[in-house]
């Protein structure tokens, strides 16, 4: 990551780490170059406080912040910050995520977070929504998506060629 | 209330104020002076900051903090200040409360919020919770309390009585 | 509107006009032109198709998609598009909106879908971060930013003013 | 499996394999032949949109449609096809299910999605339902399900019998 | 209703007339015949199970069963047909359906119940799949699906065009 | 009631009496005698607990108990009695009787309380429930249930009737 | 057990006997008579029918029914008995039991089925709540009960005195 | 534990130990003596009551509640001793502790219990929270609490710069 990063990668402990570097490996995937650093709402304030009002002004585009339970980084975050925030959710109690998403996404009106999936998938799309605001009209970048879309289907393709191996194998 | 406040009273939002004047009606049941006032977590996080950060040095012994939805407010208070902090999980969303209750409880290890029921009863404890809070070891406050407990048990039986009447009234 | 349009706002049924109106409505504030229309992922699945395809050669920007129950349209149209897509969970079932919520924001890895709150508070903070998305690093619309939340938390103080009249008339 | 497919088997990942192989069992069972392959509603939309579209001219009667999480795979099918649609939610996310069992089942007015149990219940059974659409008045096949019938209340006979053997193994 | 009933319509309560009521409505849409009763599993349990045990002989070829609570009725004549059974969950108790929901869905290998959302949209539902079951390969009744999708995205777009005439009365 | 009472109903407000009232008239279908009051778990533990420890002695025979929110009162009264205790869980909080039910069902192994359904359907059940514990073998109440049951069974099948009439009066 | 059985144990399927030989226990503490078997309120519902129908006749007074998932058994055997019948929901789904206890605690007015806890203080707490409805007053088994609960105090003091240890084994 | 202590750590079961030993850890983080012990709403009702009424004239300040299941533990303690009481819901049945957490919780106006988030950070944060009752106005002891806060700010450091280590050496 030699380029001067555009996204910030915030976690609420390093615990963490496993769920959202797949925010950090969707980034790379547009050669997207990012940071990534821990800070909790709850523990370090002054650090995260800081760490969001100078976020513009270090050159960073977009947020993605991932918490568990009582997940109130992404919030307070945007709250002092006007870059866009985008909030995981992360499994990390007996409730299972569900604290963490009903933290993350119930904003009240005025300061919005964009809240995806629980867990990896969550991460991972973190990434690629940060991608897709960054991109804006760049025509190179939209043929990056373009490509990755594709990529998707034909990968789909390839599973269900797959399958039809397997059910030959099991007899089907 | 003209005495100096030991207790702080603060709501996310102006919406709040009928379920936490309940907390306000059971600081004045125990004669504990108290202030309140409105400050958002995500709109005005400077002001909240500050009301945390200055409570102490204020004079002020226990905050009462309710906020509705993804609330974070009491988390955000308790980060930023060593006093107590006393949640309330306010019924403001299309998920009844169980949001904020999520929200306000489910807090990580090293910055507890004491959270109460959602809503009114929730607000009428947190103020009686910081009262018990307060009383610590003064002879005359202990004697409140035991007085409001006996207060509890005969309530309890003159409904008890008026149900009898009630029971004849109905033909039972 | 006579401007381009760069948000559309698309909802799965006019009965969630009343929630989708605040998106347009904050959108406004922010000088953003957007257009506004209805189409089901279930129902025309056609003209949805159609919609996000052509969306960003039309010059759309931003995709805002509310729906209710089991709200499959904006993970349709994230299917469709390179754009970003924000889904806004409609409260519109006997489960309140919990449905919608869960059916917008698990979304599996690869097509990400920034959601917002159930209803209303979700409808306007879409809005705002379509708008936050589309200033990138234009410093008149990071100025506008700066001025919102000035203006929220200006919004705060007046009505913590006001609350300090209404304690006052009410006795305490 | 030489004859024609009657059943079309979809699901949204080949994660999902192990559980809707259990619908494919269900049809052995009833000697229906069927088709089975891979399509995702968001990372091969076209594929997917074909596969419904062509499925009643290519000679199938049901569809049976496994997906998790944020589950749109079956409304989406339902959404291109007249056919009878079978939905089985699939527990693959932090949630266990219940995302992909309200993302299935709440439905609008006018696209139906025939919902069974989440996991492998669900999907024996929708394997068991599509059978008794088939089956519609054909006497033989009716005769088959009277005779499913007996063998399951056989089955209960069965166990009950071993259950008295274990009853006295364990002392009782 | 003069034609023999096709399908049969059961509920628990009378007062599930109104969420009911809509399945048949359904059914005319596409000139299926029908037949309505009341039966409870748990207090009429002798009327339903034969109920459930004559259905198919009586020439009833698809089941349609609405309950609410504990909602056992749609399993219990699972039990005892080997029709297809339809399940809708009502709207009937503080859970909001979520307990007729689950009561309906879950239901074990071997005895499949095909449920739709809850209340009326899953009513509606219901009367369109016994319609489908119905149609199989009856060319006449494949048109009407066909023009019943088509009359579906007609809507649609009949509802947007009326929305950009609101759009343009809001002001907007 | 002049008889002595065998079943002894507890409420833990006077604002659950609509619900409770519901047991009394279960009860009074079976002319069994009974009693009722208020006693908070909370409030009057000491009530409570005197009631409870002495009903045996008092003749009583079943207790029914009554609670909201965080439903302790039939938990604390089985702690202190060998009677069956029945539980009923109360509506009374923003979650619609979730947290009564769950504090009321899920008592560890070694006191158990019978738990019945939220609200008035619970409370009627109750009282039933009472009198069947009560009936044993006698065989005059014996005869009372099947008769009970039979009416059931008729109030279903006038209900269908009923529903004849208002088929042909809604035009079907 | 050589004595004619006073309880009869019922379970949905032989993979709940795990969780249900607790209730056999429980009766067994206590000296009770008990049979156990399996019969499915699905795949064998004649079975259950005709066992609930018997039941009384063959001299049991109580039934302890265990179902996992869409749980029926209960309110099947109780709509065909006029034996007060106990019911233990089993964690048997993704859901963890949660579907289970809805559709076993919710049932209608009428039919009531006194729900335990889920799992294996529930089954242990049926065999206990038998126990004392067959207690009635014969002043044998009363005593019985104190004993228990004696015990079960006394057990209590025993932890206690174990986990002083255990404070000191600690270092505290 | 040789001082006189000030807060007594109590639990439902023996079985909370693990759980409920962060309490004890925190408290001895700040020099805070303390109890610990064993006792059952349900199973000793006496003793639990005879510790709650006791507990102030034995010098304690505060009373720390740990129970799982149908948590009624705290409730009971607080309606019995005018002392604050902090409740930790513990995870102990199949609903992975939101029974516990809700009976704790959700306590009528009145009688509040300070409740803390399910598990180990839950029963950290009761420690916690009682050493900050206990600290009131105490110079030395509001030092201790600037140090721990100063300390959790600094272990968030500590661990923001590992991060940076290990993203090298994952190649970031």
């Amino acid at each position: 990551m030699k380029d001067k990063p555009l996204v910030g990668i915030l976690m609420g402990s390093d615990s963490d780490y496993d769920i959202m570097v797949e925010a950090a490996r969707a980034l790379q995937r547009f050669d997207i170059p990012f940071e990534m650093t821990v800070s909790s709402a709850h523990r370090s304030p002054q650090r995260t406080g800081e760490y969001a009002r100078t976020a513009r002004q270090r050159g960073l585009r977009v947020l993605i912040v991932g918490a568990g339970a009582a997940a109130h980084l992404a919030g307070v975050v945007a709250a002092e910050s006007t870059l866009p925030v985008i909030g995981v959710p992360v499994d990390a109690s007996a409730l299972k995520g569900l604290d963490a998403l009903l933290a993350t996404v119930q904003m009240p009106a005025g300061i919005p977070v964009a809240t995806m999936a629980i867990g990896k998938a969550g991460a991972r799309n973190a990434g690629i929504f940060a991608a897709q605001i960054i991109t804006a009209n760049d025509p190179v970048m939209v043929k990056k998506f373009e490509a990755f879309k594709q990529e998707l289907a034909e990968g789909v393709e390839a599973k269900a060629a797959a399958l039809q191996e397997r059910l030959v194998h099991d007899g089907f």
